[in-house]
């Protein structure tokens, strides 16, 4: 028995870690009775041999291949490299997991001077014969030495002038000429001759194969898809058909329904007389399947019965490639077809009502953030094809956005009341400008990463933004930008797209996505399945609105401090913080009240009988302070105090990192004046909503930063004091919960303890991950990327939990809290919460519910769905 | 049975918790016979019972403190009040740990109008009757009911006049003017009459002495010795004795050793015809114990004696109260001595040379923070009488240092080539001010805590250091600063106080602390005990050499970043960090090489066979490059690049949180050349000492900030590859060995993954604190004190290791790199590893070793030895 390597009937579908996606397919395919070109497959064991003996084909294996190729020559009666009947192959890559177009393909392999003659008296038509061996130095060349295929194609265009563009029609003298040429290329660009052994050609080819599982495009392709490195590829060696045979030969692709919009009808195109590259390369415009009916309508027939049968046998979309030699039809792949989130709705609602799948595997057919497109607006696509790239930044929020550009919140917010479309423009943005992003179309930064200020926030609203645009230089100051040395000033039209990162010049139309009601179906199945609740992070009754229309069951991060920075409300806020004694301070915080529960209530309002949890103050007190000379002049007027004694407190209060600095519960040891505040406005606007309604509200009221049990016990005696103060006031008894964060590594350590004063958890995994990985996420730019590249990191641990490290540390804080407090209610209000793969884990967890991003909630409700049937699996 | 209240001879000194340290004491000396007055205690849990019920004594309690009365009554055959043989009691606190001074006391209760009469009949002497009552209204007053002891002092003198001052010899009816204003004057404070019931006297009396427990002096007593709030205080109610009833009587305290320098001699003073509190008062100076053998020989004997039976007793030191009425000798306390760390090692030496306790027992009688005072320069006492106290900061470091001010390093360096001794005074230091910290003979900083940069480098160096003396303003540019509103220039000298914190103007000489042959048979005991062995943190040399003089057995941190600050090679790392591309960065790297090999070989001279662990590179690459518009010009000129380039890339390195940012093993990452050069440099160094030695080197290279297993294996193979080509190019075979940092929360969760690859672990807890708990170490002074007072934290986490939550990280590290490497060798290098606490800490973990500044190496060896005593009890 081989170790290495497997004749196609050997395999089968289940066999695709070895075999590779395309072995194991031709190897189920050939086993359901498909016709199939004979062949072998190299295993990826194979491949994982060649580099650990150092880049080279061992003899074991080497011989397991002419073994092989015997039989493959045995069962197909050619031989390679004869001159009468010649066995022509093909070498292709084919992974365990698709990367398509990302590794390399030799076909017609085994030609050469003598060969290429048995091919033309077996064919009787020497010009194809030809065709195909000029084809195959150009491929043979690129492919395994790397003589870039354009230096070909010029040195066809030298020889037969403008002929070269229809090359399968040229005079056998043509061919010739063109062949002789490319020989003589080839030996000039690696110093040797075009090798005429087609053994030794296979084995070449086979290597370079190999070799490809590591180019550059295949790492890329497989960092962006997260898919390991050390899985290798396989090799398939099969009899080459010929769809370039003349008028009964063809070759295509098809999938079995449409993987645009999800029709059920079979969509494809096909080329006659052409082999596979050229309906790849779109020199000749295909044809819509349809056609084939006409003119071949047995292959067509044998062909739509076919696509039935792979659809039945694998019960789902096919992609798949096929070829017609003289009629005769092969199968040369199949495989799960790719799809947009829309077909992918709709092919799986489908599927279920034609009793093909059941509402299980129509759930677990969706990819949770595919969905993320679906729920934010795109541009018309008949608007794009004229539209000029301007730069390209990270794709931080999806969507796209048109409008005028505006390089403050000021002035976007003037000119949104002057009623013209705005895009916020910052080299990066800060807490100060909430109220320009909130106003804006869309946002645009020069700095920052896919987890900076303006790239949560932005996610958070659901508004379209790019990030870190690095070709922008902003001149905030004189209200202009660069790109290319060239000046755009304010009021400047330009067009984000949010799902690419590629900012446009000019206005181009958006439309609104719309979504079918079998998304509504899917919802419905997905909820019915899950067992995690999901909730939303919203900020205020805006954003609350938003998450209900996407089905959020609660608020599971309300932020204080956005609020804080809204209109003149940010005046009380700077005196509160420069005030020089409690009394100040107090006087200050009275100011804001009245503002606090104007916020609460409209929340409460808008949630109804849902759980909202609101968090109180967060960020460190500096943050609301201004940063620049003028706004710090303009603060000191209105507070009527010396410029260098505001100065000098702003001096006081920053910090070296504040990420671990004086915020959250420690603000409250030592201002507890801000958080009685807070918590007064959140009960009375609780019972004014309760006595107005028929449902009372049950706020929960959540702590911050959390780390010693001291923290804990002191701040909720605040809160319960103030609490029962205001039921007492306004004589309303009102359920209330106080709980907590966990985000301090330490809290995770002593959950048992503060399990026994806190009613729940939530995790915020933003700084927990910060502080456990010791990353600051407005620095770790600087290295994450190199990170990835080096493999350090298999993911950016801020979009995806690090179940190794931060995963521990929840599971440590689960199991804690749980020893002590069985009824403790345990959430996540990270960005984590809305990526599948998170949510996943929380479920595993045991966690209660997630807390995402309102645009994310259907993509949180669907990861849910799939871990409880995943766990059931 | 009662529950709370017991008769002195129902107890014994191990109850302590229950009945305090002075009611245990009086209990145990009843038990061997020594004379002491009747009495009862009120439990511990009697005063936890009056402040859980909200400060009242419940009736069971009051219950038995007259059941108790009684007995004493019977006992004594007198009756509190009684006009014709009142029973006198005195109402004293007392708790588990003693808090001298602390608590209150009340003496001579049970005097009133009446009682008084039969006092001074039952002494035939009025005038020392009506003494003891006016002393009683006014300490009842004072202690009872708040009214301060000055105002009846007044009132004395406005009664008798200058004879108040001889209170022991007015006359009668001085006395009875006194205690008549002094009624009034009670009245008038509190509202209502001095009360004449004797009981109600006690009661009131016992609440205060409960209330004492949470006064304000208490409270801080106890936070700054760490003892719980939780223990409450007893309460003594004892018969009185008089040592003032005339000649024959006296009162007195003494020590059976010398508690300044353990000289086996009683060591003690007494006032003749006195009550205790004139011997504290200081009104009157008492004499030298010695003296009482001619004043009374037979009770001197039979005190002598008593010494000898308590020290045997207690088998240590005790300090002794004692009275004598009417000749006969009573003795009110006993306890274990508190002594000088001079003291205490000669008394626990002499005590195992007489044979009295083991080697052990001397060990455990050791406080080994106490050890510190012994190793670093004091004042001599006579010039501090006169000295004038400028200002108080944060006793940072220990020792003594007197210099002249300077305000940055290169006049502190000038200063010191001139032969002048230098102070270095700055707002706060940074790594920039290495160069004159180290030639400095103190450092004072206006900013900063104890874990300042500062005060770490400084206690690193040994060197007298305070820190955050906030009264000072600093102004560096015109070099002055200001206290009080004056102004002081270069060049003023001034004495630093690191033990107190005080900062003395003037200069005041010093000279080193003699340590005695005791200290050495000591640490021989102390260095059989242990089982942790104790390294040193140094990264030079000098320190080395000073580390090796307490008897480091290693370098257990050497971190090099320090010396990149230097002289002429700050430029060559600036040049490094500002490079555009690699080979700028290879090329000012190369410039380094030599001064690093010279870096190492120095140490390794210094440090012979034992084992040196270098960390490569720490800090980010912006902590390098100057700060202020000054400095950046001359490096611009320096490096010739233009001024707003250098700007550019200052601002591109600079981060929000540096500590969580790109530096430590990151830095490697992305610029592997720098780890390169250093390693090159460790083992050059290595080699040639080998070379030139009868000794192989074997040099530890240690990894800083890993928290990803992709960190380890990349770094350890570039610190692989370069130490194999080093020793292939100098032919010389060297073992050397590649570890760890522990100071990032991932890394002690993923420890068995990274032990895999690493054949050490050294846990730098000051990180690991600072991530693990979420507090900057720079900024958290703005909120810790904060927290310390409202018992948020027990101790300062920086010192002491938090046990329940970074020492709940270090035990998951531990065990998880156990389970994958049983050989792996691990100890401490965070400043936690001079501390005692943590040191047994690390000795339970089983940790190989702790390593700490070298002033703390004899500290560390000293609680490693402790750790292993409680280990075996």
């Amino acid at each position: 028995m081989s170790n290495y390597v497997f004749n196609f009937e050997e395999g089968g579908i289940e066999q695709k870690l070895l075999l590779g996606g395309k072995g194991a397919s031709l190897a189920e395919m050939s086993k359901i009775g498909l016709p199939v070109p004979e062949g072998f497959t190299i295993t990826t064991k194979g491949c994982l041999n060649y580099y650990e003996v150092g880049k080279k084909i061992s003899k074991e294996i080497e011989d397991e291949i002419f073994d092989h190729l015997r039989i493959l020559e045995g069962k197909t009666g050619k031989k390679l490299g004869d001159v009468n009947d010649p066995l022509l192959v093909s070498v292709r890559s084919g992974a365990a997991i698709s990367m398509p177009g990302m590794m390399d393909t030799v076909l017609n392999l085994g030609l050469n001077d003598e060969s290429v003659k048995g091919l033309a008296k077996l064919t009787g038509n020497t010009c194809f014969a030809l065709d195909c061996y000029r084809r195959f130095i150009q491929m043979f060349g690129d492919v395994v030495l790397g003589i870039h295929k354009y230096k070909f194609d010029e040195i066809m265009r030298e020889t037969v002038g403008k002929n070269a563009d229809k090359s399968t029609e040229l005079s056998e003298e043509e061919y010739v000429k063109i062949i002789d040429a490319f020989k003589v290329k080839f030996k000039n660009e690696v110093g040797f001759d075009f090798p005429q052994e087609p053994e030794k050609q296979m084995m070449m080819s086979i290597e370079a194969v190999f070799d490809s599982w590591n180019n550059d495009r295949a790492k890329i392709y497989r960092k962006a898809n997260e898919i390991s490195d050390d899985l290798g590829t396989a090799v398939n060696v099969q009899a080459m058909v010929f769809g370039n045979m003349g008028d009964t030969s063809g070759t295509g692709v098809a999938f079995t329904r449409n993987p645009a919009n999800g029709e059920n009808k079979v969509f494809g195109e096909f080329l006659m007389n052409a082999q596979g590259e050229d309906v790849v390369a779109g020199i000749r415009t295909p044809k819509e399947i349809d056609e084939l009916k006409q003119v071949m309508p047995k292959a067509y027939d044998e062909f739509i019965k076919a696509t039935e049968i792979l659809e039945n046998h694998y019960r789902d979309v096919q992609d798949i490639e096929f070829t017609i030699e003289r009629e005769k039809l092969y199968f040369l792949q199949t495989r799960t077809a790719k799809r947009t989130a829309d077909a992918a709705i709709n092919i799986a609602v489908d599927m279920v009502e034609e009793g093909f799948i059941t509402t299980d595997e129509a759930i677990m057919r969706i990819q949770p953030e595919q969905i993320n497109q679906l729920l934010h607006p795109e541009f018309i696509e008949a608007e794009l094809e004229n539209a000029k790239i301007m730069a390209k930044g990270l794709p931080a929020s999806p969507g796209a956005a048109t409008g005028k550009v505006y390089f403050n919140s000021e002035d976007v917010v003037k000119a949104k009341d002057a009623g013209i479309s705005a895009i916020l423009l910052r080299t990066e943005t800060s807490p100060e400008d909430i109220t320009g992003m909130i106003q804006a179309e869309g946002i645009l930064t020069a700095r920052g990463g896919m987890t900076s200020h303006a790239a949560v926030v932005a996610r958070g609203m659901g508004k379209c933004c790019i990030a870190g645009c690095g070709e922008i230089t902003v001149n905030e100051a004189e209200k202009y930008f660069i790109i290319d040395g060239e000046k755009y000033y304010e009021g400047h039209s330009i067009s984000l797209n949010g799902n690419t990162g590629f900012v446009y010049d000019g206005k181009i139309k958006t439309k609104e996505h719309e979504l079918t009601g079998n998304f509504g179906k899917l919802m419905t199945w997905v909820d019915a399945r899950r067992k995690l609740k999901v909730r939303t992070n919203a900020d205020n009754a805006r954003d609350s609105a938003v998450a209900n229309k996407f089905g959020a069951e609660g608020i599971g991060l309300c932020r204080t401090e956005h609020m804080f920075f809204e209109a003149e409300r940010i005046i009380s806020v700077r005196k509160m913080i420069v005030a020089d004694n409690k009394e100040e301070r107090v006087k200050a915080l009275a100011e804001l009240l009245p503002y606090q529960i104007e916020d609460f209530k409209g929340i409460y309002e808008e949630m109804k009988e849902k759980p909202v949890t609101i968090r109180l103050l967060d960020p460190p007190l500096h943050e609301f302070l201004p940063k620049e000379e003028e706004g710090i002049k303009v603060l000191a007027e209105r507070l009527d105090v010396r410029i260098g004694d505001l100065k000098d407190k702003i001096a006081l209060l920053s910090e070296f990192n504040p990420m671990l600095g004086h915020r959250g519960c420690r603000l409250a040891i030592t201002y507890p004046e801000i958080y009685e505040m807070q918590v007064e406005a959140i009960m009375i606007a609780a019972i004014e909503v309760s006595k107005a309604s028929d449902f009372d509200i049950e706020p929960e009221i959540m702590i911050p930063l959390v780390g010693h049990i001291g923290e804990m016990t002191i701040v909720k005696k605040l809160i319960e004091n103030i609490a029962e103060e205001v039921i007492a006031k306004l004589d309303y008894k009102l359920v209330y919960h106080i709980g907590t964060m966990i985000e301090i590594p330490r809290a995770a350590l002593i959950a048992d303890e503060i399990a026994e004063h806190a009613e729940f958890f939530s995790f915020g995994t933003n700084d927990l991950t910060q502080m456990t990985l010791g990353f600051s996420r407005d620095d770790a730019g600087k290295f994450i990327e190199e990170y990835r590249e080096q493999k350090v990191l298999p993911y950016d641990p801020f979009e995806r939990i690090d179940f190794n490290g931060v995963g521990k540390l929840m599971k440590i804080a689960v199991e804690g809290g749980r020893s002590t407090n069985k009824d403790l209610k345990m959430g996540i209000c990270g960005e984590h919460g809305g990526e599948s793969e998170s949510v996943k884990y929380c479920h595993g967890l045991g966690l209660n519910y997630v807390s995402c991003s309102p645009y994310r909630v259907p993509i949180a409700k669907i990861a849910a769905a799939q871990a409880v049937i995943e766990e059931e699996e």
